[in-house]
Formats: structure tokens, C-alpha cells, sequence
């Protein structure tokens, strides 16, 4: 199995990045496309445990908006053949002083594109 | 890609049962095994965050077995094509009371067998 293909990467990375975007500025709708929607879709979140596609979407829907602004450290985005990727970052907040975030996904390849399929994001004191 | 073809999901159900016999024996020599040695293998932990093979084999040798007993809930196991794994489960140990862990990993399959690139635990209030 290929790990880093240079154009596989390449593209993880663009996702990536679109993704972050999205979620810093709460675009649900973008959001919602990244996630695969499938019951198998797991999200741990910082407080929620969420199995499924719905339960992922109906908590992006009733999410607050606020203070959702980051800073990224030591992200690391690997490619595993042409289909697989995980990508894991650290992360902080301006009003949690002295936490970090940790933020690890799994994403596929899925004929309508990359989807994340499972999402563990959680915080610890630094 | 095919989610979840049964001889797939079979094997990777032996080998995360193995993995899970291997952590709460403390089996340092198996769970060594079974994360791919690469530097890209990146495990967050309860209260660590380990990038590379060394660091988690470093963390893993380091690590007092006591107290590691814990049931499992809300195990999914999730096949994508033959060669790629999420298994996200649920734990509970009696030491932590009102407290619910979170075990994220993929795993891919490698020449020498199934590997867990990437994992994630993190422990919240229930």
C-alpha cells in the first residue's frame, strides 16, 4: 500500500482545508457534504458521542456558532493507497487557556468524493 | 467501495479482539505488534499526544499495568474495501466512575498483517 502518493495527499490537503474553513465559520451545509451519510458515520465530540449520520447532523444544526475560531499545531495529513486518509491536528482556542485540542478524522473516498467517516475530537489540559 | 463485506469484517473482528485481550493484559509485545511502525502512526491518548511508532512504543513500555480492566460498549466495526478498518468503541473501567472512554482507530492492511495507523481515546463525563 502507497503512503503520501504525492496527488493523493495533495487533495486530502485541499479537502482539508475546506473543511476547516467550514468549520470555523459554522458552514453547516459544507459541514454536513464532508461527513458520509451512512448510519456507520461515528463521531466522538468533545462532550457527545454520536452514531450515525442524523445524530452528526442534528448536532451541527443546533450548534452555537460562537467562539469557534482555532489555531492548528502539528497537523498531520497521510495518505494510504488512493481511497484512504487520516487526518490529525492539534488545536486551541482563545477562551480555553491551557487545553488542547486534539482532532482525528478518517476519511474515504467515496464516488461523490473524500467523506469523512469517523471523527474523535477531544481536550486535554496542555 | 464496498462497506462491510462479511469476510472482511470477520477478520478485523479477530484482530481488534485480539488487540483487546492484548491492552488489558497489558501484552506490551502484541500491542507493539499491532500499530504500523512508521513515523506517520500517530496515537492521541487520556492524557498524551504520541506521534510516530516510537513514541507510543516508548509510552506502551512505560505504562503501569494496573487497573487497565474495562468493558466495552457500543462497539462498531466498519470494513471500507478489503484493506481499510474503523473500529470505534465505548469503555467503561470500575476505577472511574461517571466516566465514559472513547477508543477511535483505523487500521489498514498491510503485507504483514492488519495495522492500526491511527488511533484516539479520550475520556469524558458520562
Amino acid at each position: 500500500m502507497d503512503i503520501d502518493l504525492p496527488d493523493v495527499k495533495a487533495e486530502m490537503e485541499a479537502v482539508f482545508a475546506r473543511y476547516e474553513a467550514a468549520l470555523v465559520s459554522n458552514d453547516v451545509a459544507v459541514l454536513d457534504e464532508l461527513f458520509l451519510k451512512a448510519p456507520t458515520t461515528i463521531r466522538y465530540g468533545g462532550g457527545e458521542n454520536l452514531y450515525g449520520y442524523d445524530e452528526i447532523a442534528a448536532f451541527r444544526s443546533a450548534r452555537s456558532p460562537a467562539g469557534l475560531a482555532r489555531t492548528l499545531d502539528r497537523t498531520v495529513i497521510t495518505t494510504y493507497g488512493r481511497d484512504f486518509a487520516v487526518a490529525s491536528t492539534l488545536f486551541r482556542r482563545d477562551g480555553a487557556p491551557g487545553k488542547v485540542g486534539r482532532q482525528m478524522q478518517t476519511w474515504a473516498r467515496m464516488p461523490e468524493g473524500w467523506r469523512v467517516v469517523a471523527a474523535h475530537v477531544s481536550i486535554i489540559a496542555e
